[in-house]
């Protein structure tokens, strides 16, 4: 999984069954200082609460679709939870 | 899940045969402002409405054959959608 | 999924059962002018009939081994099909 | 797989009811001299005795919540093991 | 799957149960004149007779534990075989 910010939104009338009633939000993964870093994505926001400028993280593939707890969610990034702490220590090991 | 624009298509007589009357679409990613950026890519439209110019949205692995019900499709690349809207915020959050 | 080219073969005489009988095939993905780019991978020859020179397109992930029809193929790439017409506009959409 | 070092770790309350208990470590990818290289990543921690500073090997996609004998884990990088002793030869082979 | 060369190994005596018993090996993907190039990964040997200097060709996901003929193993790049011949033309085809 990876760290990722919530930049946009993604509105698609002609979808997927599956993917009907889901939320597509725009993602954009971060570093370890939390600056946008690298290509954005769009991910089904499965915990139904993450919502612009939050910090979430985010499965691929398979696990994508998993907690909604439907057989089949035809997406291939899901964003996993709300980070409410980040840490990660710079010194030396 | 990322998104790509319409940019071609393949016509092929020798291949497997779960992909037989499946409309196979040469897509390439797009950034933010919607510019062509990245590798092109081989895509089946699952949603069998995607054509030349549209903006979708793609997911990869097995999520690719999901929306077709069928058991088996060999691609690992396939439309899920069409975007109507997509709206990304530059402001600082 | 990726269009490339099919540039050599792999013979391997210690390798997993559910790989014999299989013909191991060197490809390279080229890019929309079907040129020659990136890193040269091996893929199984699924639909039988690829061979040097050919151009074709490959599914990565489980779907390699799907239209063999055999249960577990223990390989992550297979040739999908061969590319007969392969056609991007490079006009403004 | 590839080697890593466990770099931090993520507090996080709202997230999948698959990841409740479960810890969630923040490590990099290190090259052949333990360097620190490439995009740091969130991972579960699936041995369960992973900590900060510890040199691991992490596995991708499904595999990551496979040792932890639920049956589903809403994750797609997991901790498979603390390594003891690296070594790899510099020598022309 | 990609041409790799085994270039050290890993000692582990924390790790998942599923991988007991098994070679972990350091690998390193070669281009096509067998020279080493892009990041070194750890794989399971599943042909269980690959050894330092080999040339193997390695497959990623799933399919890495199943010619172990376990149900789970949790590893994500498994050796498939050892590379006796490989040859690429260079000619313009």
């Amino acid at each position: 999984m990876y760290a990722a910010k919530v930049t946009g939104s993604v509105v698609s009338t002609h979808k997927d069954k599956s993917l009907h009633g889901l939320k597509l939000l725009v993602i954009q993964p971060v570093n370890d200082q939390l600056e946008l870093k690298g290509k954005p994505l769009i991910a089904v926001d499965t915990v139904g609460q993450a919502g612009y400028g939050d910090y979430v993280y985010v499965a691929k593939s398979n696990e994508a679709g998993m907690p909604l707890h439907r057989d089949m969610v035809a997406a291939d990034a899901g964003i996993m939870g709300i980070i409410d702490h980040y840490s990660v220590s710079e010194e030396e090991l």
